[in-house]
């Protein structure tokens, strides 16, 4: 149900809460479930609104699953690419990196859950949205690894390549602690493994003759 | 529905046709959803059983989802030990590895397609299940490296940390060619990818000074 706050409202503050109550009812709704097996009518029903009133803030359910993917990916990547503008030090990007990752992971834990279901199970939108979020992420880290004198002069194949494996082990670390027991010394172990995962692929990389 | 050959069967046979019936009954019907919507009324449907018969070949959905499991993962991590411990020369074992990945995927593809979603979005004993199977990878994985003059005196736990990061590759691997464009030209990328990126991977080993 959609809380009626104590001081009346405008018409924009109440449509954008209701839109909120939407987007937050279709995550608790598909927690054990995915977006396919997702109703209009449940979720309606979850926020209390007709289900016609649901049309004018979304499409159809697809909608809202592709707002659900912008939702999870815009800052995290604008942070992302923060911390690699800001520390020139490896060692302290890969920290940065992983440090900002685990934030974002516990600040939006139905998101990233939502995420890691939906990007194997989900709609084809949704799966090629998030895909595409994913792609976006190795393209910006490619660009910004042009910028170290040691990879600099790679081969634009060989920076996509580096890159993938890069956010690869970043989306398996984001799904390990999700899937991992709530306990801070088996997250702490997580993020050791990914330290030290991302430093051999750094010196792995740093050895590495392009083909440029 | 389940198709009568042409000589006589017998019970055991007949028992075995119809257990394979099932689980090739259920991979198809979850390929657009998951094994948590799957209702055993519809694969008995499909199949041509009385509901009631489903329980004489399996407990519940779950056990089928973990049957299917054990289907996927067997052969394949037989095949990989063998390649590791018939090939002395490490660029042999990369590239015999993801050939057998890449083959098993062609084989079993439904039953790939299935792992890659059910490891996200399917019942917890069957995300449990899939999840010690990709330990168990890992741990062999681990176990065979230790014959690596190189890597031998690792630490256990760096073992542990570079067997995950190359597990992850191939798992990566596996899910990038079942959601690429069914052509020759898109596959050619996403193997030469991953031998480039176990390349790199192993170079970032060889130089890993670890803390044994």
């Amino acid at each position: 149900m959609v809380e009626t706050p104590a001081r009346p409202e405008s018409r924009g503050e109440r449509k954008e809460r209701t839109r909120r109550a939407i987007l937050d009812a279709a995550l608790a709704l598909c927690e054990d479930s995915s977006l396919v097996a997702l109703s209009l009518r449940q979720v309606a029903k979850e926020v209390g609104i007709v289900p016609t009133a649901f049309y004018r803030h979304f499409e159809s359910i697809e909608a809202l699953g592709l707002e659900l993917v912008d939702e999870s990916f815009v800052s995290l990547r604008a942070m992302l690419r923060d911390v690699r503008r800001r520390d020139p030090a490896l060692e302290d990007v890969i920290d940065g990196s992983i440090r900002i990752l685990v934030e974002h992971v516990h600040q939006q834990r139905a998101h990233f859950h939502f995420i890691a279901r939906e990007r194997a199970a989900g709609p084809p939108t949704v799966r090629g949205a998030i895909r595409h979020e994913i792609e976006l992420c190795e393209r910006e880290l490619a660009a910004d690894l042009t910028r170290l004198p040691d990879i600099g002069p790679w081969s634009a194949e060989d920076l996509r390549v580096l890159s993938n494996l890069i956010v690869m082990a970043m989306v398996a670390t984001a799904e390990a602690i999700l899937s991992a027991p709530r306990r801070p010394d088996a997250e702490k172990q997580i993020v050791e493994t990914a330290r030290t995962q991302l430093r051999m692929v750094l010196i792995g990389a740093l050895n590495w003759r392009s083909r440029s």
